[in-house]
């Protein structure tokens, strides 16, 4: 037998309006009535591995000890394998979902992958008349019954760590004086989080120019946070996640400088 | 004294900005503190007594024995009854909610009603000064008892099964050579459930016609996957309910095809 | 040690589509395995202390006894105090949010605030690389310290709860015959909700002229509930909170109407 957990945290594209989510808490709970879900998110955009991927590097290291089901899975019913991955000390966490790069991430905060299995015992699954709901029929029995203390052996054959399919954190460079950064996300708030250190852009000084879309160019100020900015003025705050990111106070920064996800922007001292 | 239950499965057109789902879990939650809630869905548009009926057909089989709560009620406060249903052996699942249809169909999945009572019983409501949230006054208050064991029959007075208003399921019919079917749901990821039977669509063959709207019409090919189909090509799959859907792969179906709950499609082989 | 506490009641204006709810959830289960966690509301529009604080005033008589989490902080990281509120008898209730008017309506329903401190004492938060994040790094970690028994004073430090600042509960007032009113909230349905008792206009008599944008009028007829309205007729109802809203049957009333929280609506007898 394995460990015993007693927290399912469940992160997916599901969106809340369908009832995606609620038979995933069904599954489990029938299975294994003494765990907790915690919905971590479920409001990914649509087969966004990358969004979900980062909503989980960003969450990880708050997450209760036990299973993290992650599910964002366009391949689904595809040759794509299906996996759980222990990492941690005594498989303190244990992952569960598809093989697309949506866990790589977060398994590497927690420290690496200890040893991976594909979900290859289809006794300990969901009968199913279609292929299209994996969280329903393979992942949520899976974590269910490693709740339940199955052990990560008896889920399907032993994968080697190493082959599990690496996650994509895009790096900045500099170029011509700029630093070429890309946007990870914009939250509920229009805040835009950059993939950018604080310490990145230490030697711009207390003003930063800030470049997107080809040609929209304006001038941001270093700010401790939201409140300290005047109205309107676009401020460079350290977020909660000790990333750089685009704010006003009160106002949504990605409305109103039309920024999205995925977006590149430079920065670099005024001129 | 009845059966105690420990899991209230929870269905309403709530929605998830207001505080009205939080409220019945609270409710609950005061009056039987040892039971979970599972959220089942709340995102069932308003008032749509035909959606939410669907949604908890889909959902039955996969829930965690206890009493499902499902309020879809744009009769509040009139003579439509309040009602609790008693189904499966042993009392396994007891259906709260209004009589509207909306109940009928999950009842009829887990074997049909042993026994049914209207909720005249006001003494284990909590009182209002208004009769427009009967889900926080009546219903939630109602799951909670019957999860601390009271019987159905305290409920209030007791009714015959077969005068609970029936669900609507709409049946297809084939009219020249033509099957005349329905769109049931429309999911996050544009999806399009049938109300087809993949034997219904056998004769067919691999490639089917599609009719909506009219004069809509398009070719799609019958796939076991998304992943199986070509960049644009419409897919009719075998769903995880056992039915036939229509879809793109990584691409809303209903929003390229233009296609709504509700809306009549018809099949046929290509001429 | 103080009061231990089985359940967070947690409203905040975070959305359902980032993470931050589902954070919130993941630190409290780290520090308080045992606490229960009930999703009052986070659909709260950003930013919006007032219908924070409205929706926390209509939900605070049906919570569970416990510790209720409120966050909506425009103010994040700036000089507004963090606090935590006792109220009610023996501490049955403790309220911990930003002190910025979110809470003084729901302390004052449940009797007012009996001790209260500045949460000061930042043993008890987590460590965290920016401020604008205070829900998972300071009122998390002390709503689950609170249910483990610390009790209010190794929080921070007392503070007289009379300088705690105050909410704004808009009053109505009389002007020439008619009844100045304004909306509080649009439910999901399209309910308005007036600021405005039964007994206000109880001499308006069946039939009451409304007034708002300066020249919209329309007659509303007084109902006990949504399905005793015609087709298309505007109705006011005494609600499940026992103020009279604007409905219509089936339809929203704020969207046909076009009406929006804060606006102003006045009462009359017919001419």
């Amino acid at each position: 037998m394995g460990r015993h957990h007693d927290t399912v945290s469940f992160l997916s594209d599901y969106g809340w309006d369908d009832e995606f989510v609620g038979v995933v808490h069904s599954v489990i709970r029938s299975v294994a009535p003494h765990a907790t879900v915690v919905d971590l998110a479920h409001g990914i955009a649509p087969h966004d591995v990358r969004a979900g991927s980062l909503a989980l590097v960003r969450s990880v290291q708050y997450l209760a000890p036990g299973v993290v089901l992650a599910v964002v899975d366009p391949g689904v019913g595809t040759e794509r394998r299906a996996v759980a991955v222990a990492a941690g000390e005594n498989d303190e966490a244990v992952f569960v979902g598809p093989d697309n790069g949506l866990l790589a991430g977060a398994v590497a905060m927690v420290g690496g992958a200890t040893r991976a299995v594909e979900l290859t015992n289809d006794k300990l699954h969901l009968p199913s008349p279609g292929p299209t709901f994996a969280g329903r029929d393979v992942f949520a029995p899976v974590a269910a019954h490693l709740c339940n203390g199955v052990d990560l052996d008896e889920l399907g054959e032993s994968i080697d760590p190493i082959t599990l399919r690496p996650g994509v954190l895009p790096l900045t460079r500099t170029e011509d004086d700029r630093l070429q950064a890309e946007i990870l996300w914009i939250d509920r708030f229009g805040n835009a989080q950059l993939n950018v250190d604080p310490d990145d852009i230490e030697a711009f000084g207390d003003r930063v120019s800030l470049r997107w879309r080809g040609d929209q160019v304006r001038t941001a100020r270093r700010a401790r946070t939201y409140g300290d900015l005047k109205a309107g003025e676009v401020g460079l705050v350290v977020d909660s996640y000790g990333l750089v990111s685009v704010v006003l106070d009160r106002r949504s920064a990605a409305e109103e400088l039309k920024l999205r996800p995925g977006d590149a922007v430079s920065l670099a001292a005024p001129a």
